[in-house]
């Protein structure tokens, strides 16, 4: 069994997701509430130009500036930013981190999602963890998304994203900062037991993972421009299902534009702002049920 | 009686306002659907170089651009965009607009809103015809706010602003795209009918107008940080009523900041994106009911 001896925090990854920015800033006043005893915790701001500009980025995304394999210009904020955590906490770095926490929100409708990149037994036992307590936590398994070797979690070994909405960028939502500092906390709590070995009990239990199948783009002409919205029968409707036929987008003109795929899928991050660009209109994944052995103290 | 003879309609006057910017693309495509016998109608982005980069503003924020005592550097270009619309469409400009309709969306909980500068004869039954259609819209006298002042719709002695949401700065929302679309068309219509004098019914009623008050501004520290978030209990109750007394705020440690004003307020616009740096949590407005004669055809 591993230990995790350093874990760090990271809000404002993305520059206009005022709910982790904060909570960074509670607790670089307040350090002693994310300390435990068996490993020190580090709160970070992701991206502090962003933050000071209100942006997601000021020239390119940092969640998809951590892949080694394509590097960028080294003129680019982002990238020297990326250097920065990489030399800092990567595996070769001065302080390595055994497990990233990085906070994220959406416009979408997610309710608390958290977003696993793996299911070894450290990760799926904080699920089960979370989910005794926030039996609501969704859990998205976003396995081959990319994000896996692109994103600032990628650093470390052991990781978790926790991804809260709707929440409108360069917006707080007090529900969901108090919602995003108990998975904090409750996260911090299981690496405390796992590092030492105080779990009581074990219990077995069914959770429901989404796992990543694919995205799915806005209908567009020859040169980009979007020409339909995210159907108002298919808005806010995360985590359901999205049966082949099923309207999915609806023109400016009225016209309904039916899910054209082969299978049922379950759409998230249906109509979250940052991904237009990024043509995405919402993730496709599929339900799974995984049999999990949770831990308790 | 006067005449009205050019309609300006405008989207994207904030570049990330994306209903009234597609509203524009749509009616620049189909120009037909916003003609009528008596007038032209222009369908115009506000400040296309924001809509490229999807931000509300590149320099200067453009609808607090056209108070000419306030002359902004030319070598912004909000002042030039402002200076471009002043010379064509303003009083004394090359095709002066007697009517100007700019679209806009919002991340609180506007409905659909028409915000309205005076209390004239037109616009008073622009209010009366719009209400008897879409029963649900709520309307904002914004009178001593500033915005008759220095915003676009100021250039034209008539003017209706269309607010909607809550919609995130960046996203679309096909319901309230569609509202909108019929906003407009009503507001063309009415115009229509007032130009050629074809009411053939006049009602009494009474309907009720926001009226602003002043505006309310976050906690916040001697360097003006953000020291608390809206108050769940307040978050999306635009237009109700807010006594003294009563939750507004909630610190990031959980305490409770009341309303510390003197007498009840409706706050609409809690929590807009785009008026944290603005300092503004709210725009506080007073309940007020108007006798209105309503024409109908």
């Amino acid at each position: 069994m591993s230990v995790i001896d350093r874990v760090l925090l990271v809000g404002g990854t993305h520059g206009n997701e005022l709910i982790g920015v904060q909570v960074i800033n509670v607790y670089q006043m307040w350090p002693a509430r994310i300390q435990r005893s068996s490993f020190e915790t580090i709160p970070l701001h992701g991206n502090p130009k962003a933050i000071s500009a209100v942006r997601r980025y000021i020239d390119h995304d940092l969640n998809r500036s951590f892949d080694s394999s394509s590097q960028l210009r080294d003129t680019i904020y982002e990238a020297q930013r990326a250097d920065f955590f990489r030399r800092q906490f990567g595996s070769n770095g001065t302080t390595p981190a055994s497990f990233i926490i990085d906070l994220h929100s959406t416009t979408s409708n997610a309710g608390t999602m958290l977003i696993v990149d793996s299911l070894d037994e450290l990760t799926m036992g904080l699920l089960g963890y979370l989910n005794a307590v926030h039996s609501d936590i969704k859990v998205y398994y976003s396995g081959e998304s990319g994000r896996a070797k692109d994103s600032l979690r990628s650093l470390a070994p052991h990781r978790v994203c926790i991804e809260v909405g709707p929440v409108a960028h360069g917006t707080l939502d007090a529900l969901f900062f108090q919602k995003t500092e108990s998975v904090i906390q409750l996260t911090l709590d299981y690496l405390e037991m796992y590092n030492l070995n105080k779990f009581s009990s074990r219990e077995s239990e069914v959770i429901t993972l989404y796992q990543y199948c694919g995205v799915l783009d806005y209908p567009r002409d020859e040169t980009g421009k979007i020409l339909a919205m995210i159907h108002p029968q298919r808005i806010s409707q995360d985590y359901s299902p999205l049966k082949p036929g099923e309207p999915m987008f609806i023109t400016f003109s009225g016209e309904n534009i039916p899910y054209s795929g082969e299978s049922t899928v379950y759409p998230i991050f249906i109509n979250e702002a940052a991904y237009y660009e990024k043509n995405i209109a919402a993730c496709l994944t599929q339900e799974k049920s995984f049999q999990i052995q949770s831990s308790f103290s």
